[in-house]
């Protein structure tokens, strides 16, 4: 018996019959004596139907009026699900953001949490009541709506698993757990037991979908350990929690790749203290997220700055930086079929030679390296699209991540 | 130049192109210079789908959940109206009930407003923003969403219309007002220019669907004038508000119909000081509402009780009455293929002989009348269903109410 938190994510509870399954599930929970807050998402695809309503209606939308809309996704899954626990016996009270004292600051659309009040949730909890709560919402101090932004279900649950000081918090998705690849790339690739926020956090941000950065980071500021696992079967998932000495022994925990990447080579730029900074303040301006940089060592006064960007960004790059270019000479060119593949361990701290070890199997492969880039724990490097699930599956095997 | 409440029903909002069609009309208010409060309802269909897909998670949903669930269409409407007002270039903000400070009791699905707090929304207004609030939905103390039962947003409109002292408040649907008569039926029905609370309720409650009466009742306590208009064109509607001495010079103000009628008739059942009083506490206990009550003298020790249902409750109520009838002897039977007509007028109250009028037309037309019921202001007779629309015809011919 404890007090867990589960989030269900939109696929788990995408229609009725689903709802009536997760339903059952948390019933079982519940059975076995657990006290349960379930935080859920909208039914899959109902946010996007919504967006292209709004979207219908005006070009480009307010972000407060576009959170008063999206909300009602959520608003909805909690009125079914505890519906559908009502329906087999089990007392349930649905709560939305704002009821569950979910507090906000004001940046609508991407609004971070300030503080909980759960003081009415608490209450419900002790009076025997499943507590189901609206993911991904909140309210600001002027009680208008708010969302968390991508992945804010899970920041709900994590942030509610922290407030009420919950035993586990378990956030069910539509795959097993966190692998040390991508399964339906890298066949062989094995579901980790559990994972330190670090590697989940270079992950995230190297391209694996499982959850977005922002969750793992609040939960590693709050020191909430989770668990990301199936709402389709009973496996156990993946732990995510703070990095354990034994953890260590692992020189690469997974390895990540991220197709959707494009290359932009500034080249014979003015090579003087400052032109970087012109270059990348652009782009800052223009609110496009830079990755891997490389500047090489100018001649004959001018210099080549390299840089990854979101593929769909790229036009927006070259346009924010036609300006500096004007003032400082040089010339763009772009490459779109860019893949990012990473390495990830809490290990690289401690041993040497993985950098080694990946430029051999990639070299071994034939796959040709354009950019290199390393964290503490994390290498990267940019290749060719079109050999990078190869190459993921070479460099699973060069670290034997096959095998547990 | 005035401070207007405009409530648009679910078929002005039906869908996106509609709601920019309600967009343009609201700023050609608001270009006129007026301050503006616009109350809307769920697009036209949401609210059953919702109470489908609630069915189908569990046979009984709960109340709360119920509004938990069901608030979610008007808070699309607001946010797409907001949105396509911005659209347009028209400074709009939504509110949700709670926002917009609707407090109700705790009667979910049909909860009654207690008080307002316009402040928010006052400041706005100030502010030269143009309000849009959801209709149907309030909040009570505990932070429950409630929703007010059928006809909610005009109830909506109508407090926040005497909350805010507006100038103007205007009820838009899909109808151009108020008719001596229902125009599919009677051809030359007329749109009345005015009518009294007091007729409007007697119609409201006599089948006519313009409104339902709790709006009608809560605008004649907080004494809120008010116009029925339609959203498809820019005709005056029908202006709804205290009788003055003028309106009693007409006699008839319109005729209703309700089709939807069954007549259940107890006979033979012991007559003694109680009888009727089980019968109908019975019924009562049923949530079943009778109108039209006849009770025979008795004979021989027992007597005849006549009463009209709503059609639907024909079965519900012989089931309810099972009981009784077994302690009081008696027996049940019912017909179900009944109408009632009803003529209104505040000028009942000063003139005779409406009634003689009435009983004559219907008798030249071979109307049979089978149970007749009065108030000071209203006549209604039960007919068969058959004759109703040429008896409506008729009355509405004898009445002269053709003309103006």
């Amino acid at each position: 018996m404890a007090l867990i938190v589960q989030k269900y994510g939109g696929t788990s509870v995408g229609d009725v019959e689903r709802i009536k399954k997760v339903a059952e599930r948390i019933k079982a929970y519940r059975d076995e004596g657990n006290q349960l807050v379930i935080v859920v998402s909208a039914r899959s695809g109902v946010t996007n139907e919504l967006i292209a309503r709004a979207e219908a209606v005006c070009a480009h939308p307010s972000e407060r009026e576009l959170d008063q809309l999206l909300a009602i996704g959520e608003q909805e899954t909690i009125a079914l699900t505890a519906m559908a626990l009502h329906g087999i016996g089990v007392d349930a009270v649905s709560y939305t953001g704002a009821q569950a004292g979910i507090f906000t600051d004001n940046a609508h659309t991407k609004a971070r949490i300030q503080t909980i009040n759960a003081d009415a949730l608490k209450r419900d909890l002790a009076a025997g009541k499943v507590i189901i709560v609206a993911g991904f919402q909140g309210i600001n101090e002027a009680g208008q709506t708010t969302t968390l932004g991508r992945g804010g279900s899970d920041l709900t649950a994590i942030a509610l698993a922290g407030a009420i000081d919950a035993a586990k918090c378990e956030i069910y998705t539509d795959v097993d757990g966190v692998y040390t690849a991508d399964p339906r790339v890298v066949k062989n690739a094995r579901k980790l037991d559990e994972i330190s926020y670090d590697e989940m956090l270079e992950l995230a941000s190297s391209g694996s979908k499982v959850m977005q950065s922002r969750s793992v980071e609040f939960a590693k500021k709050y020191d909430v350990v989770f668990e990301v696992r199936s709402s389709f079967n009973h496996n156990p998932g993946t732990i995510v929690k703070e990095e354990v000495a034994s953890m260590e022994k692992v020189v690469v925990r997974g390895v990540a790749v991220d197709k959707n990447q494009a290359k932009v080579v500034v080249s014979n730029i003015l090579d003087k203290p400052g032109s970087a900074a012109k270059v990348f303040k652009a782009l800052a301006g223009a609110n496009i997220v830079v990755d891997m940089i490389v500047q090489n060592v100018g001649h004959n006064g001018v210099a080549n700055l390299t840089f990854t960007v979101p593929a769909n960004e790229v036009h927006k790059a070259t346009k924010a930086l036609d300006p500096v270019l004007q003032e400082l000479g040089g010339k763009i060119a772009s490459e779109d079929q860019i893949a990012k593949l990473s390495v990830v361990g809490v290990g690289m701290k401690t041993h040497s030679g993985v950098a080694a070890t990946l430029f051999q199997a990639l070299a071994d492969a034939k796959v040709n390296i354009d950019l290199i880039s390393t964290s503490e724990i994390r290498i990267t490097v940019a290749i060719a699209q079109a050999g990078a699930d190869e190459a993921a599956r070479v460099v699973h095997a060069a670290f034997g991540l096959d095998k547990a």
